[in-house]
């Protein structure tokens, strides 16, 4: 078997570039351990950047999310039983989108398979060989047969627990890492949306956000102990947690309805540098983690994205390998300032057990000054809607 | 012995406290434990904000400040080897003013001197009675005699080891501390300037600053373990270590000279809150300290100053007590604010040798985004020039 492009993993990053490649008329295959449906069930978060809606809309993988997303125009900041708004298209001339990970994952898989595309799910035994040549391949099982794939490139999109980064040798890599003490219980409800945009809220007993899905689902998480588990949450310890966090001073206060999903997930930062060596290249979740509190991880596998197709295509279309040999160094950039801006987020917005009193007092001295400068609240916008570094 | 307004210490609160409630025609005593030389001699830092310079200069001691003190435009950040300016004018439309607080002192002295006020230096044994009462006291021993100093108020600025802060009720009191890991090395050197603005510089060693007194003598700091000995740090090694921090790759150099002072200062952060009880109030590093990162500590004097001074004018002109009932809210909401920033400049420049490889290149990525972000540059800019909050 032998490609142009061998992509590993089918989440966000690998889909858009096999997508994005086949437009600029190369080749590339595509293999992924889950299967379809569970590919198109993970819920994940849905804050895309304008940035992100463009490049969808321009990959022409756009049209559902144009109708179904929900363009926001701010967001709104919850603390000391306040509600202060964040305007970001007053702020920033820019807005973002919601419209769930997995939606955009429908997308790019419907359009992979009208093309035709090579896309392989179900596989395993993935390994990687010969990234320090000119001829790597990727050995797979797939339907109880073994094949090979033989690639120009091979690119790894199989997330943080995928086989591809460990391919860098260790000697080559700087890992960063910053594992946070505490996770997110996220609950699926069935209920109108509390209020028009989404409200972080910060609170001495633990940070909320309440988001939306649709108009009869809601996302809702509140900060929790990672180890905890989620059966020790009856439905009405998990409302009287959510009031107590988000609801305000003047009366208002989210809305309850049926809960029909609860899950826990940990919180960690993440980055591998670099993110390429010899033949093999890293983008979206292999190569960096984000807690989500800034809303950045599916916008950084897009931004790698645009950047790797890019390089790609300089390379085939005009032999060019400076923008590949660059890559690393360009994405990461990008990466340093959303980890950066989803830290700042993480630790304002967070009770932090292991930090002083006075360092908790911090959060509402900064959450004051960024809705009450607009320098501070401009600089908070700039990163929510994305900042272009390329 | 009787006056209106007894006040606790000749540090720039006192001082300019009882400066400015003479101009008001409310009269005061000002007690200080240590003797004039020592006041008039004891070196800190002096950056001073543009409503500090206007307060100075609309009260009447600001000519020598003028004719002597240098005006800045901005600073400069050091790190990865680069000089980046901030500035502060074009930014902002402020500036600051570069003038040592032990001249600001000198100043103040004087105007008490001339204008006879009741300066009394070298108290020992200093007590405050009666302050839940409206006829509060202040016993002292001065010239081995010892006086009853009977006042409507007592307003303690003596510092953060002084009597004062410790006869509000603990129980009535909310202290918020946090001791850094690390403290600053300083050094006066007869030379001429490095550069014609401050440089802040964050390298893997440690943070340094590079600041000015005069054309012919300069201030230098730089990071250090706060329990080291300055006989430790032979001249060759200071230079050694500040080469090595503040050098930048184009060249660049700090400039040399006869080292003629050492000394080593602890870092912290702590806010008193509240601020008063009853008949007393508390100002200056009687009330919170802020660490020397941001040049906030004599900034927050004169700004706790300036509102008692109106709240005691109103009670006394115009029978009014609102002012002074609201003080300590009012002070707190700039002195939080002047805290976080102090904080943050701390944290983004200084080596921490308590967080994760990932927290440390994160400063590396915030000093790059408030070096090419307009908003991000005006956020740290408005800090550093000040933020009014009334």
């Amino acid at each position: 078997m032998r490609t142009q492009v061998g992509i590993v993993g089918a989440g966000p990053a690998g889909l858009l570039l096999s997508h994005l490649l086949h437009r600029h008329g190369i080749d590339s295959v595509l293999l992924e351990t889950r299967g379809r449906e569970q590919i198109e069930s993970t819920i994940r978060a849905g804050v895309l950047e304008q940035r992100t809606t463009d490049l969808l809309t321009e990959a022409g993988v756009g049209d559902r999310m144009k109708a179904e997303g929900f363009v926001h125009h701010g967001f709104e900041l919850a603390f000391e039983g306040k509600r202060r708004r964040i305007d970001l298209t007053e702020l920033t001339g820019n807005s973002i989108t919601v419209y769930a990970q997995h939606e955009v994952l429908k997308d790019l898989v419907a359009a992979r398979v009208e093309a035709n595309g090579a896309l392989y799910f179900n596989v395993s035994h993935t390994s990687i060989d010969g990234i320090d040549t000119d001829a790597p391949s990727i050995r797979f099982t797939h339907d109880d047969a073994e094949h090979v794939l033989h690639c120009d490139f091979v690119i790894g999109c199989d997330g943080s627990q995928g086989v591809s980064r460990a391919c860098i040798p260790a000697a080559r890599r700087n890992d960063y890492e910053r594992v946070f003490p505490f996770g997110w219980f996220g609950i699926l409800v069935e209920a109108p949306p509390t209020s028009e945009e989404l409200i972080y809220a910060r609170h001495e007993r633990g940070f909320a956000l309440i988001s939306t899905r649709s108009p009869t689902v809601q996302r809702m998480y509140f900060q929790c102990d990672p180890k905890d588990s989620a059966e020790n949450w009856s439905d009405d310890r998990i409302w009287s947690e959510l009031h107590a966090r988000v609801d305000s001073a003047d009366g208002r206060h989210i809305t309850e309805g049926r809960i029909f999903q609860k899950n826990i997930v940990g919180m960690r930062s993440f980055v591998s540098a670099t993110m390429q060596h010899g033949r093999l290249y890293l983008a979206g979740d292999a190569a960096h983690i984000v807690p989500p509190t800034g809303a950045k991880g599916l916008n950084l596998a897009v931004s790698d994205v645009r950047i790797l197709s890019n390089a790609l295509q300089a390379f085939y279309a005009e032999s060019r390998s400076d923008l590949l040999d660059a890559y690393s160094e360009t994405a990461l950039k990008r990466i340093w300032r959303a980890e950066h801006f989803s830290y700042w987020m993480t630790r304002m917005m967070h009770r932090l057990d292991d930090a002083s009193a006075f360092e908790q007092r911090l959060q509402v001295a900064e959450l004051d000054y960024v809705t009450t400068s607009r320098a501070a609240a401009i600089a908070m916008a700039e990163n929510y809607v994305g900042i272009a570094t390329v």
